[in-house]
């Protein structure tokens, strides 16, 4: 069982500019078409919980990328909006409740996306893996990975790949000690 | 010519504890003894700059680390406190003048430390390489390496190595296209 961030930051440590934008992220060169791994990646989850501003960005993009069922947080939202509705299933509630219920239905291994999705994790110390691919910019400013005001966790580091265009992706799992 | 930042980092991007504190650093296991590489960058500068606060705490350590001049950054202070005050010199004025003034003395490359002095190069662009090491822990809370409000940077990875402990150094150059 477990809650695991797959993200890309800046050197800064920001996913997005202020604005959401991820410009700086479709300009890295792939010469090689590498998917980073995510294929992998992919086919060790059962599912994928995004927030709401996630989805609205992925629901703008030609191709859908998750081969697992996807689920959507919003406690605003009525129906999920956009091309990709019949994609995903829209979830209410307390986030760690709602990972509960979704642990209970067998989506066990969990892809965790969105900034507030992961923060209140975080916060919760519910997150029990983090991928996370530096990306070769200092963005200034913008949507951080982590906010401040979190409590301390120990992670293990599990492994560090770089790839081209000077990504570094390294993986850490949650140790108590 | 290069301002170096060479320093360690919090997977969430803290170079410190609010209160200065750098505990979780000096926790790391090193059974081998290494200096992560600490000795073959300090043959390839001519100098170090740091601040007021880096001072402070290196002031206390019971060993001298450096083997090239140190330049200690400080308005308010009139002369340096403490038992390596004979190993460092004090200097005043506009942080980038002070640096155009040592490379008109002959340190070229000069190592920049401590959390004010770097956010103070990154802000007038006079980075041109970061070494950062992250140590896998989230802290939380604390002084952060990056501030916001920063103007985007583009930089160049030039490579990563891992250490004991979860230790990930990597190497950026600054670009500019």
């Amino acid at each position: 069982m477990a809650n695991i961030v797959y993200i890309a930051t800046s050197i800064d440590g920001y996913i997005a500019k202020s604005d959401g934008g991820i410009d700086w992220l479709n300009e890295i060169p792939n010469t090689q078409g590498s998917d980073y791994g995510f294929g992998d990646f992919m086919s060790r989850i059962d599912g994928i919980l995004m927030g709401r501003s996630t989805y609205e960005i992925v629901m703008d993009y030609e191709v859908w990328f998750y081969t697992k069922p996807v689920y959507v947080l919003s406690n605003s939202w009525t129906q999920l909006p956009g091309k990709w509705a019949h994609k995903a299933q829209l979830l209410k509630g307390d986030i760690v409740e709602v990972i509960d219920t979704l642990n209970q239905q067998g989506i066990i291994n969990i892809y965790v996306d969105g900034g507030k999705v992961i923060q209140s994790l975080l916060a919760a110390d519910k997150i029990d893996e983090m991928i996370i691919t530096r990306v070769p910019i200092v963005l200034g400013s913008g949507i951080p990975l982590f906010t401040p005001d979190l409590p301390e966790l120990k992670f293990e580091h599990t492994g560090t790949e770089t790839y081209e265009g000077g990504l570094v992706k390294s993986s850490y799992v949650r140790i108590n000690y």
